[in-house]
């Protein structure tokens, strides 16, 4: 086990009937901010059970954050929060809604041009507060202290993280997700699942906790994955993705072991410049970057053949190759595509991918770094 | 799932020369109390480690907190806390000393007679901050809520809970328990391993990642708990233990789930009138409370037996009695006795422990409130 250093302070309020306990999160005397996206929380009840919670705070709303959230939009609500003083954001809506709302949070505070927050490393030395209401299990960003912001303009898509940026409550009700379109429902299920192979599916560091934990949410999410869409309203489910998501990224199961994200990378490029989902992007690139990487992945591609798919293990390169071909099947059976030409996409994706990669100086990814231009090109190419 | 809430704001720093750590952990002009137990710590290196740490604090230091420990003691500690006017307290030690220092913390800050704390459920309004370094992985209490602390005079021995005695921060070091007794590592092990069969050994409500969790910590216990003492240097083998007595009390897995705790409760109170250590009583009682409850708790055992012990559950009733006996064999595997007989003790155990449950109101214990006086007296009676 590496050495590390962990806490997460967010207080979790899981289950029904929990968005009313906002009101005793938030200051009764602090200047609220509900930001949102698109508008579907008015059509599920979301919204009114949060105004009903609010009823003895002084609050404004901003909407209109999106998928990707942009740098531009973001920066309109950051001009409503200096307006209004704001002191307390109250995110409703999935990860592109907490991320925008994390950037917003940290620009607000921000002295000097905020877009540097996320190109050039900019120090964050405090934010707004932050508390979530989660509509959509996915990215984990309700309980951790990463977000990711596009700029429309030069089409960039990039991180940042800090401490002052994590929520400080988040309320998880898994019966606000039955209403969610059926793509959402995917991408979410596939976004935590990449999450845990992105810091299980390593090298060996004995870490066994840690690898128990991964291979714990990639059974519940194989499990109960598919009964999302077959039983869409059994909230058993639902809680189940939703509390698998959250851990997923929260810092845990990474506490202690190396890291790959080689997969993310790669799709946060496709997302900036072809618009795909981000799950769509990464339940394309992993299984390609599983064979690519299956030598240096060998021992832990096989525990997790093993231990999360059940395979017989005598034959390791046969179980390689089924547990490579059962991760895409899993993606399948959620209703994911997973290749390039789904979308009408083929091998010019290489090029400009490549491209995308090497502007923002990655040139060698993965845990050990092994992941070149040259073999992110290939594992494109065998993605169409 | 149940609904519930879950935080855990303790900042852990773990791995090997993490102790220098506590020196930016510590405000620096915080006056400093480290309190630690019988002076073991001055053997192996460790008191070192942390005066280095301090040298810029000014700090004082308070020995002698003995394991189980007392309200008598802990008094002792207040009365300094006050003369020096302490506002950081440093826990070096096992659960016991982080325990008492718990209760340190509370009670120097407490309006009226501490006492009242344990025995009357006092309300905790404030506590001295607390950071610890812990020498022995056993009770998770390094960061969770829970403190027990016994009477001396009256043989009680009862808990209370409080965020404010929440430690801040907590170092694992996993080299500093290369140097513990072997029935400290034996108690550790067994008091993690119980700890996370309370949470886990229950009725189902579908909490799918939990009980994954639970299994991981298990299984990692069984895999890692008797490498403890045939390869006592082995680094690996004692950070894995470390992190899984942590994982296994720190609100996690207990999140939404029923839980049973009345082997806990059985245990207090044998350590109260007969002076065993706290995982010796669990030891004993855990196999016949399994072997008492195990129509109430079938399903569970079945699905321990067969994903954590790897059986064959087909003929479920031998299954249940193999899964008991596997459980106590783990006991033995790491050098715990698992009867009443071995501490040379017999049938009068029963009717006075019954007795001391009484007094405590503890009449109906476990996740379904289903163990009576009676039930509690037949697994005594069968723990000779």
């Amino acid at each position: 086990m590496l050495n590390f250093s962990f806490a997460n302070p967010t207080k979790i309020h899981f289950g029904e009937q929990q968005i009313a306990l906002i009101k005793s999160e938030i200051p009764t005397d602090a200047k609220v901010l509900v930001t949102y996206g698109g508008g579907s929380i008015k059509k599920n009840g979301i919204y009114e059970q949060v105004s009903n919670a609010l009823s003895e705070h002084t609050w404004f709303e901003f909407a209109g954050i999106e998928p990707n959230p942009s740098y531009q939009t973001c920066m309109k609500a950051v001009a409503l929060v200096k307006e209004k003083q704001i002191d307390y954001i109250l995110a409703v809506g999935g990860g592109s809604v907490i991320d925008g709302s994390k950037f917003i949070a940290a620009a607000a505070n921000y002295e000097g041009e905020p877009w540097d927050i996320l190109a050039k490393g900019g120090e964050i030395k405090s934010a707004i507060s932050l508390g979530v209401v989660l509509t959509l299990p996915a990215t984990g960003s309700e309980s951790n202290t990463f977000s990711v912001v596009s700029n429309l303009d030069s089409h960039d898509k990039l991180p940042f993280a800090s401490p002052f940026v994590q929520p400080q409550f988040a309320v998880l009700d898994p019966a606000v997700t039955y209403s969610l379109p059926k793509r959402q429902v995917a991408n979410g299920i596939v976004d935590a699942f990449v999450h845990t192979m992105e810091q299980y599916l390593t090298y060996d560091v004995d870490a066994k906790l840690q690898d128990r934990f991964a291979e714990g949410i990639l059974m519940t999410l194989l499990e109960e994955g598919p009964k999302a869409f077959s039983e869409p309203d059994n909230y058993k489910v639902r809680a189940n993705i939703m509390w698998s998501a959250t851990m997923a990224l929260n810092g845990l199961i990474g506490a202690g072991v190396p890291q790959d994200w080689s997969t993310h990378m790669l799709g946060h490029e496709m997302t900036a410049v072809y618009g795909l989902d981000h799950a769509q992007t990464l339940a394309i690139v992993l299984p390609r970057m599983m064979a690519e990487q299956k030598e240096t992945k060998r021992g832990k591609i096989l525990q997790y053949a093993q231990r999360v798919l059940g395979l017989d293990i005598s034959d390791e390169d046969a179980a390689i190759e089924q547990a490579i071909a059962a991760t895409e099947a899993f993606f399948h059976s959620v209703n994911m595509p997973t290749r390039l030409s789904d979308y009408n996409l083929g091998e010019e994706v290489a090029d400009k991918i490549v491209k995308q990669l090497e502007r923002h100086g990655m040139t060698a990814l993965g845990e050990r770094e092994q992941v070149t231009l040259e073999k992110s090109r290939a594992v494109l190419l065998a993605s169409v």
